[in-house]
This record gives C-alpha cells, sequence and structure tokens, in this order.
C-alpha cells in the first residue's frame, strides 16, 4: 500500500500517518518528492483491508494506492501449480476442456433425462439443470426444488454424468450437496458472504460465477471466501457483464479468461447461454471463449426451447448443441486443447 | 406484449404465434404493415413473465416488446395514493423527511450510544447501524452479530430513536427482527429471492437498497417480492449504481427519485454515503436528493471516521452531520418540505 | 508516478527502471518492502504522459501508478481562485447562477424570437440554440446552418441576451466566433483534438460538455487543450453519462458537480434536458444539480415541444420553463446564491 | 413504429396522434386491447427518426417503439451479400483474414520501414501506422502529420503493402486520402458527422471504429452517414467499448462480430491491441475474435515496444507478432477461414 499525501501537507500529518502504520504493527517508508511526499506501507497488508479506509481519512493524505493484491489463496504468487478440480473422475483445470450442459431448469422427468443422453451422446461431460432457480420477477418459475435435484440424481444414475446445480440459500447448501457433484453460485450471489461460507465448509466442489457488476479482483475476493474455509475445489465461470449494450443480455468479458489464467491458479469455464441471451450467438462465444484459453463451457440446451419454462431464448436444441460440439472439438485442437471424453455409464 | 415479425416471417408462422398465444389463455391482434406484421398480445400478461421467452424463441419472431410493466404492486397504477410507513411514530413518505444517522457498523457501547446522542440531537429521526455486515474481501470486519444488535436496542431505549439495520441471509430475519424497528436488505442482496420472500413475511418495515447494477425495472421487481406476501411497510434507497467512473464508489442515479415517485407509490430515500464513498461528496449529493424530491436520508456518521472499522472514509464526523442537518432543512424548506421531529425518548 | 515492482523482479530490472528514469531527466526514489520494491519517480512528469508507458513495459514491472494528476491548467493547485467568465456582462462561476434556455435546433425566425423572449421574461441570462447538429442518425434534422447563426444573432440584438451555439468541426470556428458569445463543444466532440485546438485559439468563451463515457479526469483533460492555448474563458457542462439504465437517456453524474468545484477552478453548470432525456425529470434534476453546487444550468425549451425538430421529449413549454425557474430561484437561496439577472435589451 | 398509449388515455388523444401520424404522410393501424391501446405506424419510418421524439411528447402517449431499424444501407435487409472491400487487390469480406499491423504512431524511417518488413514477413497483409494521432493529454504525442503520410508512402513502396492510417478532421480527409489506401475513423470518431460525410466523399476505402461507448445501433448508423455518400468501400472494427472492469483498457464485445455478421453486409475486424490495452492479452483476444468470425485483425507492432512514443504497453514485439500469427491461422483454418496472402512487393 501506498499513501499519497498532498502538496500541502504538513510534517505533523506525515508524522501522523506513520505512528497510525505503526500502530498497526506494520512499517512505513518514507520516499520525498518534489512534489508531494509517499509512505510506502510495508507487512502483512493484504488481510487488513480496513487500513486502507483509515489512511484516505486521515489529514493530508491526498489517496491510498493498493499495491499488494486482497486476495491470495487464489492467486498464483500463492500457488504457481494449476488447480485442478475432480468431480467423479471428470478432471476440470487439465489440458482437457469440460462441457456442461442441459436445461435452464429441471422440468420433468422426460425433458431432464432425454437431455441428459442427448448432450452426453454430443459429448459433454457434465449434466446441468437448476432445480432452485432465481428469478427477477417473484412471478416467474422458480423451479421445482427437491424434486428438481432428485431427477438430476436419477439423470446422473442412468447417464453417468455428473451434475451441477444452484444453491439460492445458504440453508439449502447440505440439502443441495445431498445430491450435486457440483455447487454452482449463480451471479446474482457472487457477494452473499454467509453463501460462500457454507459452500467452502461444505468441502464440494463449487462453480463460481461472476457477478453481474463484479471486477475480476471482486470476483477473487469471493473466491477468497471458499478458499479460506479450506475448501480448494474451486472453479470460476464468466458469464457476460453488464454494460450500455442492449442487443446482449450481459457482454462477456473474454479477456477475463487470460487474466484469470495470469493471476490465479483457479481454472474457469464460459458460459455463453447467459453471456449473450441469444441462441444465435451461442456458438460463436462458446469458440470464441475456447480459443481465448477456457477450461471449458457451461451451455444451455433444451429438447424444446420454444416451450422451456426458462431462457428458452438463450436454450440450444440437441441438433444445435451437436453442432457447437463439434466446433468446439475443431478450435479446441487449434489451440492445442483436447475434449474430456463423456464418463462413462 | 407486442410480438414483430420478421419481414420475411411466412403465414404459418404467423399462424402458429397467434395458437400459441391462445393455448396461454390470451388474445393476440394482428396488424399487418407494409414492412412487416405486428401481434398486440392482450389478456393478463404481467404476472407471465416467461410468455415473453417463448414468443422470441418462435420461429418467424424478430422480436418481442413487453409494453405492460412487469411490476404490479408497487406501481402508481395499481394504487394511486402515496405510501406512508409508520415505524413507531416516526412517518416516512409523506410531507416530513426522515433522517436515518449512524455509523456503517455497531463497534461498542460507547460508539453507538454517542452517536446515537450526536445525531439525535442534530435531528436525525432514526438509528442506523451494522450488526451483520457483508463484505467483498473475507478478510474484512464482518460485524458484531447479535451482541451489535442487543447494543441497537440499548441506543434505542436510550434516546429513542427508532433502528435500521441489515439482514443478510434467511436465516436471520427472525433475529433481526427481533430487535430492528427497519429490516434493511442491502444492494448486494436486491435479488436474493428468498431473503425477499422471508423479509415479506416478517411483516417488520423493510428498507429495500437499489443492486449496484439494477435497473429501476428490476428493483422494482425486487419490491414485488416482498409487496407478495401482503407486506406493505416498503421503503426503497437510492445508493448509487456502478458506472465506469472511478472518482466515486459509485454514481447516484439521482433521476431515480422522480422517476420512483412517478411510477410507484412507495417512498424513496437517498444514501449518499455509499453513494459517493467520500465524505466531502456527502452533503452535495443530500442536498441534490432532497432537491429531487427524495422522501428521507440515510447518512453514515462516526464519532471518529478515522479510526472506522468500515466505510471511514464515507463517514460524517457529529460537526459535519450537524452542519449537512442545517443544511438539508434549508433546502427541504424551499421545495415546500418538512423535516420530521426525532421522536420523544 | 510511482512504478511498483514484481515480487519475482531482479536487481538489473529495478536498475534498469531506474536508468531509465534518468535518461528522461527525472529522478527514481528505491523503497524496498517485504513483498515487493516501488520506485517513486520525480520530476516533471505531468507534461511527459508517454513515460508512463514505457515504464509499464519494461521488465520486471508489475504496475505504474500516477500521483500527480495530468492536468495542470484546470486544477486547482494550478490556481486556487475560481474563475469567473464575462459574457457580454454576465458573469458565469461567482455567486449568481446564470440559465441559459433556448431550443435544442434553431428553425424559424418567429420560434427563436418568442422563446428568446419568453425564457428572459422567466429569468434566462443566456440563448442556446443549435445551427450545426451533430445527430446520432444521417437522416436527422442538421440544422440550418450559418443562416440558424444569423437568427441566434437577431434574436439577441432584439432581447440583448448573449448566445451560446455549438461548433461541430474546425472549419467553422471562424464563422460560429463571429455570430456566437459563447461557443459550445458538444459530448461527441469531447475528445476531438483539432476542434479543441481551435476553439482555444478563437479566445471566445467555451462552454466544454462532458463526453457521454468521458471520465472526470478526462474531461479535465479536454479542457487542457483549450487552456493550453492561451484562453481561459472556459464553463464545463455535465450533461449525462452512459451507464446499463435505459430509463433515462443518461445518468446525470451530479457528483462531478463538487467534484469539480473541489478539484478546479472552471464554472461548472448542469444540462438536465440531456441529462435525462425526459422533460417530466428536467426540473427535478435541475433543482438536483443547483442543489449540488452548480454555477448555472442550460435548459432545451420550445414553444412547442410536441411539434420540435429535435428533442421535443426533453424541451420545456415556456409554462413549465417559468415553473423551474420559481423553483430554482427557491433552491438557489436556500444554498446562499443569487440568480443573475438579465441583461438589458 | 408502435405507439403505446397510456392505460387512461382518451378518446381524443387517441385521434390526436392518429391524425399526426397522417399528417406525415404515414397510416396508424389501432389495437385495442384490454388494458390499453396500441398504434402500429406503418410507412417509410426509417428515414424520419424525428417522428419518434414527436410521439412521445404527445399527450396520452405511454412509450414509442421503433421497430424499423433505423439503418438501411448497412442492413443485411438492404443487401444480403457480403461486401467485399478491395484495397490494392488484398480483399477484406471474403474467406480469407486480413491481418493489418504496424506501431500505434510512425515516428520514423527505420521505425516504418523495419516494421513493415517484420509484419509482412510474419504474413500481415496491410501496414498500419498513425500520423496524425488523438490523445486524451494535449502533452501527448500527436504525430509527425503529413511526414508520417509519407513515409508510410515510403514504406509501401518498399514492401508492397497498402497502407491504413487516420484521418481526425474533415479538413484533412484530401491530404490524406493523397497518401493511403484505407482512412480510418478512430473511436473518438465514429459520431464526428461532418467527418463522416467527407470521408464518405472521398470514395476511398474506410474503416470505421465503433465509438467507446456507442451501441452496435448507432454505430451502424455512423456507417450509413459513409454509405449514403455512395462509398460502399467500408469495412467496421470492434475495439472494445467502455465498461466498469478497470484491469483492461476496453472491455472487447465479442459478440458484436457475429451481430455486425448476421444483421450487417459489412466486413468486421477486430483490434484486440486498444481491446486490451495490455500486450499479453492481444493474442487471446485476436483467437477469440477469429473464433468468433471476425473478418480480420489489426493489432499494433513495434520494434521495441518498451521505447514506442505510444501505446507500448499494448504493442507486439516482432517475435510475438509471428507467434500471434502462427497460432491466428491454426484457429482460422479451424473454423474454415484462411489468412490472405501478402500482397508482392
Amino acid at each position: 500500500m501506498i499513501v499519497i499525501m498532498k502538496a500541502e501537507a504538513t510534517e505533523d500529518q506525515i508524522e501522523g500517518v506513520i505512528s497510525r502504520i505503526r500502530e498497526e504493527g506494520l512499517n512505513g517508508h518514507l520516499s520525498q518528492g518534489v512534489e508531494r511526499t509517499i509512505i510506502g506501507v510495508v507487512g502483512e497488508v493484504s488481510t487488513k483491508p480496513q487500513i486502507r479506509e483509515w489512511m484516505e481519512r486521515m489529514p493530508g493524505v491526498e489517496d491510498v494506492v493498493p499495491i499488494s493484491k486482497q486476495y491470495k489463496l487464489s492467486s498464483r504468487e500463492f500457488q504457481e501449480q494449476a488447480t485442478i478440480v475432480d468431480v467423479r473422475g471428470v478432471t476440470i483445470g487439465g489440458n482437457a476442456l469440460v462441457v456442461m450442459a442441459g436445461p435452464c431448469a429441471v422440468e420433468s422427468e422426460e425433458q431432464i433425462l432425454s437431455t441428459a443422453w442427448a448432450v452426453k451422446e454430443a459429448g459433454a461431460n457434465i449434466l446441468r439443470g437448476g432445480a432452485y432457480k432465481p428469478s427477477t420477477s417473484p412471478y416467474s418459475f422458480r423451479g421445482l426444488g427437491e424434486e428438481g435435484l432428485k431427477l438430476l440424481a436419477l439423470a446422473r444414475e442412468e447417464t453417468g454424468l455428473p451434475i451441477v446445480t444452484e444453491v439460492l440459500t445458504p440453508e439449502d447448501v447440505d440439502t443441495v450437496a445431498g445430491y450435486a457433484d457440483i455447487l454452482q453460485i449463480g451471479a446474482r450471489n457472487m457477494q452473499n458472504s454467509v453463501l460462500l461460507d457454507e459452500a467452502g465448509k461444505s468441502m464440494k466442489p463449487v462453480l463460481l460465477k461472476r457477478g453481474i457488476s463484479a471486477t475480476i479482483q471482486e470476483w477473487l475476493l469471493a473466491a477468497e471466501y471458499i478458499l479460506s474455509k479450506g475448501n480448494r475445489q474451486l472453479i470460476l465461470c464468466e458469464r457476460g457483464i453488464r454494460t450500455f449494450e442492449t442487443y446482449t443480455r450481459n457482454t462477456m468479458d473474454i479477456a477475463a479468461i487470460p487474466i484469470i489464467e495470469r493471476d490465479s491458479h483457479l481454472p474457469i469455464i464460459a458460459d455463453p447461454s447467459h453471456g449473450t441471451g441469444k441462441w444465435y450467438l451461442v456458438t460463436s462465444l462458446a469458440l470464441a471463449a475456447v480459443a481465448a484459453g477456457a477450461d471449458g463451457l457451461i451451455v444451455e440446451t433444451h429438447p424444446n426451447p420454444d416451450a422451456a419454462l426458462k431462457d428458452g431464448p438463450q436454450s440450444l436444441t440437441f441438433d444445435n448443441f451437436q453442432r457447437l460440439m463439434d466446433q468446439v472439438r475443431s478450435v479446441a485442437t487449434a489451440v492445442g486443447r483436447t475434449l474430456a471424453v463423456p464418463p462413462p455409464r
């Protein structure tokens, strides 16, 4: 952390800042410039974020610039080697890409089973499907609840595909963890600290989506909640951010993929379905994500998107999903990656 | 809802859309233009948001435009008369402005008591203070928990000021409601549907902050969750949205104030502390909000902002809060409003 | 400027950075931390913005943080005293607020004369009106050109009101300056460096609008172009920025007003017409801007907004403008300001 | 265009809207719903954008929804076949991708010649380089002017590579067009209508960058200025938009690539250098753009980025550019595209 003093800061004010730094068990290095004085703060700053706030408020202080990243456990500096998450034998974060596919929401036994078989045949490795659905409007479909979890478990039993499904609230973590192979934390809950704590404690693999207006730094801090509970089975998911552009539901921040790969050891996958909101853009963005280095994809697929209870406009038919997989395979090869093989039944 | 068909849509596709509309128990009015056909959907569309998604996915459809607002209970069309929330005799939403003030987080008995007395003397009507604190980093201070609630209750007993405090998770609603006079739902939780449900069921007055990247429409839909549980004691709070500008913590959307007043019957207050993130901007934005028609303010105040455990840079000293109140009184008068008197002890 | 070295930076890399700093005639102060080394760059950095880019690219460098502001002539540090712009006896930047009003575009003699008289009667001090109109679509009305300038000059002659009008391109600066009292640079042209140069050379008062996605820092750098040509007659205008909210045309950044007042000596006015895009929000935002400390307003007014060739939805009728002025007067008084009196004929 | 009347709109107000529509030579189709009346406007609406504004302002009107796109000449509906731009034998918009490469700014004969040879050897087809540089700060390097154009022409003569370079102001169009093969309109000038007009009249191929906060619709409307002058040699360039994320200089909107391909016949290329602002992200985003269907790339390359006068941090060394080309070739093949061969000397 660097404290930049005002041009007109007095000796006493500079002294005050340095005393305060020492009170916190840190050290302050003075650097006297022509225009102003700067003070480098040295020590274990990253676990004391409130110090920055104190400094900003002190008389004579112009600005405070953090230089250590605030996240630690999720950073490449902390762990150089890439994290590989193992989900019933499907590994995420290695050379082979994983593809998670399935409907936005579980609707019926027939719907989820037919989808599970179809996406598996096309090459998907993991089945997605929502049982507890967050929703902007209270009048929208909110999912089948535990009944949906049971249907997902049935589909896993039949097809052998591990399942990923969203958990909305801390109280449900145990229930969802009882069925799911990966707990999904959705974009709306990226900063739901109590939920992050519980997901951390569950020791289940977690898929953490980026919040709709979260910076990459905030996302990695959310990851930190889970990691700091001792749960290292964590996968990040870029799913688009909110911008002024209204053509698409969100704007996918493809650069987040190489950035995460550079600054963090965690695997990162992409969700082009929520990232665009339009089925006819999904394949293009899936290919872009793979070309940019994503470790996998999560794609909404539905036997009959026109009749889906949720997110129909961004869901692929089985045929379109098959075509997506063919193209993904081709681009993956071009960047030196393979596709993971679907697990046996 | 209006369905806009593609220029090249066939008769069959148009027929298909109309049949589908009828299946939902609605009616479709055809309007044949030179360039394309549009279909007006007539009936109870607002409680069936998924219809829009189905329509968007049908062959021949170019776009679907909602024309009824999706929110209902929160709209002026549903209830013309302004909602007035009564909190232990302090009314919010009438001519008199309320001012909620206090520290970001409750830290100690001395801190909360001294602040309560100071803000009451300056003219505040309600005491704010966080016991459960959301936080971007797991290493930040997360509040005193129930101990903090007890200190708030003590401060209410001493000063007579009703208390508003945040609830983070559905499981805590009962506990927090056992102490608080107003349950605050923070910006990070604006779309936490389970929490909204529980706050609705509690029948306690609720203060609902706007999400950091929520549109006004989404905010009113979040309000709908609470109202639809039968709880009409609801206050909205504009606290700034996330934009590309980095000087301030957020950009306050002052226009949201007259918009809410026009489109909704719910009272709206402003939070210039989170809206700016800098104490030296708080008073200017507080005055702007009052001039634009806000029904009140919520302002962070601390006996010693330099040492605050949280949000020091945006907290006012007692002296600065007193000055803010003097200026607020003056601007309130200029726009024909009064300040509510603090409740007796 | 501070150069932050990577944790793993070598001695040679640190040495390399320091040599490079010296080559530029500057000095580097070393500060060795536990985690990493930082180098404070001392000297005339603000006029050498490219140095930052060089530093960022050097081996071993993690990040480069500017600490001096890049703008100079527009800053309060450079000039403590507020700039007061004098436009034919109307002063902008002092205690008295100025109000500029008139139609978006000059359409006819009758339109501009009737508007000029009406806004003057209501208390406006300066007449606005576009002769050269920028436009998103090539099929929109693009203004009357020099004919419009002549009509503005006629209105000035009749009413005594000075005139402000937009100049779109460097070649037109002389022509527009031949008629106008204030040259307006619109939001789309805020970074049109050649136009800024020419407006600077003209020595006419300039009204510089904030770009639709410009940070405050970029805005002051645009101001710097004009000031550095020796033209100190400069007024800033906040007119809203682009965000994800679609209810309003733009989101007015009211905080920019106290920020400019704090960091710059230049006067700042607000444009609630473009800032909201909806006539029924204009008055509320005008009052908010005045309460926050704006030095004036620019408001679109039209004899018959329903028939306006441009920006009808955000234009006030004469009656509504009169009401706005009454309320502005009241709020101005509340914050210790007066309204400037319209100049004599 | 659809006019949505308020729930409480009177017969007279509905009649008034319809009369007004007829005055404009258009027709209004009435559709009476349970909640409200809607009026479909039929006729040549797209070239009369001001009608929308008039309608919005009429009594009884709730909202006006455009359904025809406002752009025409740039749309796929107007021209189904893809536009192919021919630049001295290099074609842009066909199956073969073009790569434009070179320094941000022309600095010297040696710099531009060595770069031209290096990028040609690596497989680039067109040489980029700025002679007139826009800049946020007046203290930055603003280019060599005509001297820079002469050096570009020399490089073309030596290497055979056509040249693309930016024009900043309408007066310079003739001069720049005298040297350049493609006129670049930069992001800051995307809505500089006079410059667009002049570039249109020049009949030279134009490269139109997306404005930093421009929607796709606004971008295509800017294209419309050029096309409507009869100049159909137009290439679009996605270069990132401004969002709240600060890690990268801009956020590349990769979805814009398939959207433009779907809705417009114009070729689109991507600029990952400005799109990210960091050299170490350029290749990943270049690959993403190609995978998503871009017709080409424009990439900043410099013999010695550490010493570049502009944009060093986002420039590639010759070695890195060579590596980028190798990977681009591989991904292009994977999506069924080839790379255009560099023109002969």
